[in-house]
């Protein structure tokens, strides 16, 4: 390790990804992209969270497909999401028989899952693994904020949960998107307590791993197609931008937020999309597409966000630890 | 990957640890080998979460210590715990400005840790990485249960979640125990609904990653001088000694498990402990000690065992995944 950084010098690669959103998803950039726009966002099942965990098992098996193997071939699977005990992750492992990773960092999720994921393809632990997490709107609002049947209002500065899953099959072996390093990010808190508020909590996180990896790795903003960020949202970008720039650090010119550019009219979901599912469906869908089919960018800096909060933790009072894990991607 | 199971031909080492627990646990067979033995189980905080979470942070910084290392040659942390959104493990870290990356394995966590640190540092990437989980009675009682304030009666099926937390130094210098291969556990599910019966949940999960890891390494169970599961108890082991003799395989002599064995007066407690903390106090506590300054054994597989469900997935009819990974320790 130099610094916080990694480098996987196998170049172990995504050869196949796949994902599902919801109808509000869909409406947006990535409506094109995705393997599976659904038109009902309980995907016909009882329950938000049986929902959710049934997109990510639909991410991973298409994915899976995708790529052309048997779930046999899959080494390994790494997942995780934002219920309680990462059940949409557990339960959807269960019926696949693969060796299941479970790994938590809340929005953040998607990157460590490629970091973890390349380490073991890079290492030769792993021919191929599976690197998956997903979201919902309505069972991340009942289990951190309020049941919608309350029709509580949301303020101006809060981000809308992303519906959607998105998958990614890595392996040493086939044609793709190298995963060249990885930047593992530290707890980062700067005191806000406002539950509503994540961009604002996230962008000092965010801000610090993408520091950590021009420091570490010596290259600048402009050696990358693309920034990547998860979903910090508007509000939350342009402090990103800020805390970056006040470090003589301009990213400005190739910043791109998941949450930020998901939904078609912004003005409805504040300041734009979040959760598990945000960078995952971004990524997966409309980025992966942009960097393999189109071809139109070759290098991104992936860095997607977590607050690492609970509803206890808030509830006693305390302010939003949070987390970025950041890695390279090259076609 | 042969199988589901990886082998680290370095030999990364487990080069110190260190443990804290509370008064019940410490009356027990690892009261003499805890660095911290809690008089009162607050640990001077005004919430269990909070007393949780320092147990876990004391457990890493101690380790850290005992390694004779300053905290900013640690690498990386991995940690994990049972509250929702693994916050003791996300707020302890806040306080290291470790690189971080959260993992979810309920009461496997210790064993998933110590494999992916030792994947990590075996291939290089790192030099030095801290494993750690923890757990509280109180905090756990609250959040899966039934707040204590009930006075709920305990069926006798049910087992008692440790209070405590334990931690390792995993490096590529240095004196220890050497972690040789890991084996990836899946998500098993026999069809136990009964969340006081962990146990019997469980075992099934015990018992797969055991005979995944006989029939990939070759070895049998007289190859080591212990195998040492999480937290099944009394119950859960008989069974997962059942389930091994059904396959051909008598584990009876040599197998403990840190549940069943942790509290001094069983018939209190039941089914023994349990809990992400059971198998993290008891390995790196007691066992560790038999390993490395008493000598007295030389090869353990370890196999901490985790039960994935949550009160919502409970709540919604779904019976109780688990999973198991094992990881090799030789001294």
């Amino acid at each position: 390790m130099q610094g916080h950084t990694i480098y996987f010098d196998n170049r172990p690669k995504i050869i196949a990804t796949a994902t599902v959103a919801g109808p509000k998803e869909t409406e947006g950039i990535v409506g094109k992209y995705v393997d599976l726009p659904l038109n009902n966002d309980m995907f016909n099942e009882e329950t938000y969270e049986k929902a959710e965990r049934k997109m990510l098992a639909y991410a991973i098996e298409k994915s899976i497909q995708n790529a052309n193997l048997a779930k046999e071939k899959v080494d390994l699977l790494i997942s995780g999401d934002l219920l309680n005990q990462i059940i949409s992750a557990s339960f959807a492992a269960r019926q696949f028989g693969i060796p299941f990773l479970g790994v938590y960092s809340a929005c953040s999720t998607m990157s460590e899952a490629f970091a973890l994921s390349a380490s073991m393809v890079n290492a030769g632990y792993a021919d191929t693994v599976v690197a998956a997490t997903g979201s919902h709107f309505s069972s991340a609002e009942r289990q951190y904020r309020y049941p919608l049947e309350l029709g509580c209002t949301r303020p101006p500065q809060s981000q809308w949960t992303v519906t959607g899953a998105g998958s990614a099959v890595i392996s040493n072996k086939g044609e793709g998107v190298s995963i060249t390093a990885a930047t593992f990010g530290k707890v980062v808190d700067f005191g806000v307590t406002d539950v509503n508020n994540m961009g604002a909590a996230m962008a000092p996180a965010a801000a610090d791993s993408l520091l950590t990896h021009f420091k570490d790795t010596g290259l600048a903003p402009e050696d990358y197609d693309l920034i990547l960020t998860g979903d910090l949202g508007a509000l939350g970008s342009r402090i990103l931008k800020d805390l970056m720039w006040e470090k003589g650090v301009d990213i400005s010119a190739n910043h791109v937020d998941c949450g930020e550019v998901i939904y078609k009219v912004i003005e409805d979901e504040f300041q734009g999309g979040s959760g598990a599912g945000c960078s995952a469906v971004v990524f997966n869908s409309y980025i992966y597409d942009k960097m393999m089919r189109r071809g139109e960018i070759k290098k991104v800096l992936f860095a997607a966000t977590g607050a690492l909060l609970s509803t206890t933790s808030s509830q006693q009072g305390d302010s939003i630890p949070c987390i970025s894990h950041a890695v390279v991607l090259e076609r």
